[in-house]
């Protein structure tokens, strides 16, 4: 299969050692590269290849009225499993995000952390209150909020304890998606909640809410004021639609950059407080244990981290040659300001192409050109937010937090590749 | 219900007749606002009102490994029928742009026209060829396509035939999904088109390309150079994941602000050609009846168009007070740069508010606060893009283009509101 460059690669355009080429191959125009491709994997051929196959032969059926993947998608699902034995309606399905691109997570794959199951909520039933320090406790249903301003903008959502794996003590051999699927991103749409604040009228003392979801468990979370009157939203829409039941139909609370489990789904209570109310799931759960028996609680903010989504330990190489490096990375601070990648270990960095627009608050995709000679590699990626904060190595991290931080794991990932083209999850 | 106003509304705060508020309101922060609200529509109450409802009195099931809607949801789908009774294979499903809201379409509502039907394609069998005056005939299957630089852009497409009831002599009486719902926005996601072309070695005297399907109908146009080397893409990727076999699975040509269906689905064969082939597609179909007989081909690019999708005719206002009036605008040329709104038939005009960022070739939602007397009104939207070029009236589009055109219908739409609240589709 293995053709010949069409136009040997010249010094000049690599970037990095082991083979990274310069991310502005894709900016100068598509002909250098495309006369650089000869992957040796488009077929040249003499003759008309195409052959009729039966779905031309006879028409299809009528388009359904809400669709579907092809059923040879069937294995581009979330997965996942409950976190304990006892309790099967706690824990998590994850996105696949190796078999995504781009920047926006459809509906159907955002990942879900669940500690009851998914409740079935009657829309009409259900009722949001905004009430305690207030001078008027108001409470409403999702026609009423219909009714109020909406917002839509494109963010985030990763849970607290994504890559929670990564602070083992040998590298976990699971795939990405195991890894670091506890992040997805969409368009969620609804009513700024400091609207409704200024309604219902907040008492100045009132510097906190706690905010109580419609699910079995009432998951329970401390807010700050500051937070709730910045960006925060009642979200009644993702991706233009209603809400899915798993991610808090029929309207959840969303925070820009915060962990996952504050942004609390099915949101019924809004109640004003002065001080944090130290639920169960700030106490026994959503802390974070640090080196020396110290705890800290309310790590809201979710730090700037990237990952290397293709490759990846679930997509083999196929043999030496032109490879495109992507992935993802974010910032709870802000946007990626740059993403750097290594092939040789975090030995030499060259800077990724970056998906336009950049957006505050939102998973952006970065691309790099990649000549793989067939020799082993090792695959860093490395962001940096406008906030000049650099995403650390795991040495930096484990001995700034510790091993028994679980939460939060925002270290950079190693992949190694071999001369087979597998790919493997190391500590580098 | 009818609560007074909290803040009167100071006559400043107006910028059009019949109630249309300034745009900057919501931009100046929230607090005058939501001091405004008072819509009547949240409950000011005394006691707890909360339940405990059935959904919190167990767990819920884990998450399914591929999620869908609420069934609460069940009637937010794509509507359509058959063109013909004798080809129940052709014909549309239309986005319910009423119920949506921001500017992604979700996957299972993305709207879809098909000829002969939903194809059923193997992806390991499917091939695309490049040949004709080339160098070198390529053929590609979707494996080896995946080794080449994946770019994702966020566009709209839109049907050509999208709102041709707009032609009719007498207001159509229909909703604005069945009179505008074939327009859709996603992050479509696939390989730079001039990548492929330039590795197959296109013949300088090659300025068009015939593009063909892999659908019963082999759907066929022909497609200016100059465009496929602009920003064509063979699209592997919908909103992250897999196209859905209704758009294209598992590949199709992506045309960036250029009619629906010339983004050949299921593309099997791109044929270098020296001129346009005339393809039934492009003499039967997809041509426009001028007046005087006269018939133009290749009207390729979408002009700009905006619709306001709340309120519309399928949804009924619930009584005075504040509302936001919210839509959708685009245009084939760029990106929006203005949408003014009228609620006296085109009288007086208020400019709307954009949501941010404005991507060129995308939908953009535009949104409005609104305080409603109760009385008759006359809803307009008006798009400016960013050549200068402003949607016609329905009477100017008409003069130019006569009433047999059909296609690319994309005048102002106008909205009656009765006092009863109502929402019908007039001409005016």
């Amino acid at each position: 299969m293995a053709k010949k460059l069409l136009h040997p690669i010249d010094s000049a355009e690599y970037s990095a050692e082991n083979g990274l080429l310069d991310r502005r191959l894709f900016l100068r125009g598509s002909a250098l590269l495309g006369s650089m491709m000869g992957y040796g994997v488009a077929q040249e051929v003499a003759a008309e290849p195409l052959v009729v196959q039966p779905w031309m032969q006879h028409p299809g059926p009528f388009p359904r009225p809400y669709d579907a993947p092809s059923r040879f998608e069937s294995e581009v699902i979330r997965r996942g499993e409950p976190s304990s034995n006892k309790i099967p309606e706690l824990g998590t399905v994850r996105t696949p995000i190796h078999q995504l691109t781009g920047t926006m997570t459809p509906n159907g794959l955002h990942y879900v952390r669940v500690h009851t199951g998914v409740p079935d909520i009657d829309p009409a039933q259900h009722r949001l209150l905004i009430h305690g320090m207030v001078k008027r406790p108001l409470v409403f249903d999702v026609e009423s909020l219909s009714r109020y301003p909406i917002e839509s903008r494109i963010h985030f959502l990763e849970c607290g304890g994504n890559s929670e794996l990564i602070y083992d003590e040998h590298p976990a051999q699971v795939g990405v998606q195991r890894l670091h699927g506890q992040v997805s991103c969409a368009e969620w749409g609804g009513v700024p909640l400091s609207i409704l604040m200024d309604e219902a009228g907040v008492d100045p003392r009132g510097k906190w809410i706690i905010a109580e979801g419609a699910d079995a468990c009432g998951l329970t979370r401390s807010i700050p004021m500051e937070k709730i009157m910045k960006d925060a939203m009642i979200a009644l829409y993702q991706n233009g639609e209603r809400l899915r039941p798993s991610n808090g139909y029929p309207m959840r609370l969303f925070l820009p950059g915060y962990e996952g489990n504050m942004n609390i789904k099915h949101v019924r209570r809004i109640k004003v407080i002065d001080s944090p109310h130290q639920s169960r799931d700030e106490t026994m759960r959503y802390s974070m244990m640090r080196t020396g028996g110290i705890s800290t609680q309310f790590n809201c903010v979710m730090e700037a981290k990237s990952v290397i989504t293709q490759p990846a330990p679930e997509l083999k190489m196929k043999g030496p040659g032109l490879y495109q490096i992507s992935g993802l990375a974010w910032s709870g601070y802000g946007h990626v300001r740059r993403v750097d990648i290594s092939a040789d270990g975090g030995k030499t960095w060259a800077q990724a192409d970056l998906q336009q627009p950049v957006r505050d608050l939102a998973l952006t995709r970065f691309r790099l050109p990649w000549h793989w000679d067939g020799r082993p590699a090792l695959l860093q990626s490395r962001v940096t937010d406008n906030t000049g904060y650099v995403q650390p190595t795991r040495a930096d991290m484990i001995a700034r937090r510790g091993i028994w931080a679980n939460y939060h794991g925002n270290c950079i990932t190693t992949w190694a590749i071999d001369a087979n083209g597998e790919v493997k999850h190391v500590y580098a």
